[in-house]
């Protein structure tokens, strides 16, 4: 296969997150205090879990996003401090319900804010940070941002809850399955990336662009996502390999081995999926069928599809070292299985 | 005690809310249409919950309030339609994360939303309906209305979080108790009315009317919800006489009896509400004690002292029909009790 766009040269690769990161330092140094900030609250419970979770070593990709969005679009002002901080609560906020409604014991490899504060605070906490958000928002004041941001909102609630239907059933499609990492990934990437253009005033066509770059990535990164959950190493994923597998989730890469699979090995994904019978050995069972059927190389094979559609959409902007470091930013999303 | 003011007049009281929802009942038809419009979804899941709701007969008040102060501030447009709208999906955004919060059963008689689609599915479409309460507001275009309505988001979850802290703590003063239903309770209610004269272009002289209005009334509402938890008939409450104490929830009238009672009595309070040892026939010995030390009459007194204020704030808008209704349901919100 000849892919001739430049996020997969093996260098843009290797340079991965590094140029993005570096690149939007001084913005994200204040991004990271107004964090601190609006964290802050005279009720000590907030703060302490909200502490908990920004010290738990995310990338903060998505606030990079819209920095470097809006830098490239040549933005001069501090509105899109805000609007990446409030970006980054509005994902820390979905964390928080997600570990509630995933009832998971971990995140990124430490124990999630519910083993250690409780459920109840893990839903007020995340509720409380999604009002700072949207604070954040109307500070800046524009009416376009915040449009953007509050139908990210619900889009990420939708795909949620389409989520709880189709977690467990095998027969999902790959297009349905498509439909919920879109909605509940893709929608932030999305909002995040066309919120940058919209703060630096741009038009229509460069808010398409951003949109289009920021839901094609969000896709590539799920499905990266999926994949080394069941190839990765512990320390690339922030998670155990095979968590997917133990919280009985229906990903893209079972999804294709499931259609390609025989009847003993349905059986395999019905018991350990859906009847939630699994034992730590079945982790290597898994991943041999997985393995079979090519299913974790074709799951890196669509992320390169939607890498390939978010690099193209970039083409519009300028050259320059903020275009080349979210064209990095792809190639490292989707390489980082390797 | 002579009190002058109006709303007291038993005429007022037995008028209750009645000339408030004659006078909006256009403006609600409007609202509560777009409700159910904005409570539609692809996903199945999400308006057969929120139609639970919105049919599980809530007096809808808040958003009565938005319309009302509105029209009273000769608003002709149709944006405070949407932002009632918006204030009520906040409302019951909190109610369904308040059930999961709580663990409660019941709400207002029937069955919890959590109780029947589970805590997963109450906690997400929460989350989806504040996303679709942000979406309205940015249809209106208001950054003002906006900015009270996040700052109300914020605060009630503050609000919910300080209450984890104090509902059983049995030491709770009662200034500490006060804070947290203002944020809980009493913000949403002057949000509700302070987006009225927002809407309606009003300056800053009807805004803190109408804030402390809402703030008291939200005040006086919450302080009869907690006497009526312990003297009200189910009917007038709309759920079982006595949850409050088997729930374990320290309100006003028990802070008062604990804080007068003797080494019995408070070893009572620490039973049923700290220890959770509580039986049917407690509810008993519980009214009797509070009767003991009119902390029931007492926390009624302290729901007229809110109720006064909020009737004077009304002072500065003219005469009229609105003005009235408003006043009746201050009389309405502190006379449910008797």
């Amino acid at each position: 296969m000849a892919v001739v766009i430049s996020f997969e040269n093996p260098a843009s690769a290797e340079r991965g997150l590094k140029p993005l990161s570096d690149i939007v330092a001084p913005g994200m140094a204040r991004v990271n205090s107004l964090i601190l900030e609006k964290a802050g609250s005279d009720v000590d419970l907030i703060p302490e879990l909200a502490k908990h979770l920004i010290d738990s070593g995310g990338k903060r990709l998505r606030p990079m996003l819209t920095i470097a969005a809006a830098e490239m679009c040549g933005y001069p002002g501090e509105g899109h401090v805000k609007l990446a901080a409030s970006v980054e609560f509005m994902h820390t906020a979905t964390l928080l319900h997600d570990d509630v409604v995933d009832e998971s014991d971990l995140r990124r490899g430490k124990p999630s804010a519910r083993m250690v504060w409780g459920n109840q605070a893990s839903v007020l906490v995340g509720d409380f940070l999604l009002g700072q958000a949207f604070q954040m928002m109307v500070e800046v004041g524009s009416l376009d941002a915040l449009g953007v941001l509050s139908q990210a909102a619900s889009i990420i609630a939708e795909g949620e809850v389409m989520q709880l239907t189709t977690a467990q059933n095998l027969a999902t499609t790959e297009d349905e399955y498509l439909a919920v990492i879109r909605a509940k990934t893709a929608a932030l990437f999305s909002a995040a990336s066309e919120v940058g253009p919209i703060v630096a005033g741009k038009g229509a066509e460069e808010r398409a662009a951003m949109r289009s770059f920021g839901t094609n990535l969000g896709l590539a990164f799920q499905l990266i996502d999926d994949a080394l959950d069941y190839s990765g190493k512990q320390k690339q994923l922030g998670k155990r390999v095979g968590d997917d597998l133990r919280e009985g989730k229906v990903t893209m890469p079972v999804l294709l081995a499931y259609r390609r699979g025989n009847q003993d090995e349905r059986a395999f994904w019905k018991r350990t999926l859906v009847e939630r019978d699994v034992t730590d050995e079945d982790l290597d069972g898994a991943i041999s069928i997985l393995r079979r059927h090519k299913a974790i190389d074709d799951t890196v094979e669509r992320a390169r599809h939607y890498g390939a559609i978010a690099a193209d959409a970039l083409a519009i902007f300028p050259e320059g070292p903020h275009r080349a470091a979210l064209l990095d930013a792809v190639a490292f999303c989707v390489s980082r299985v390797h």
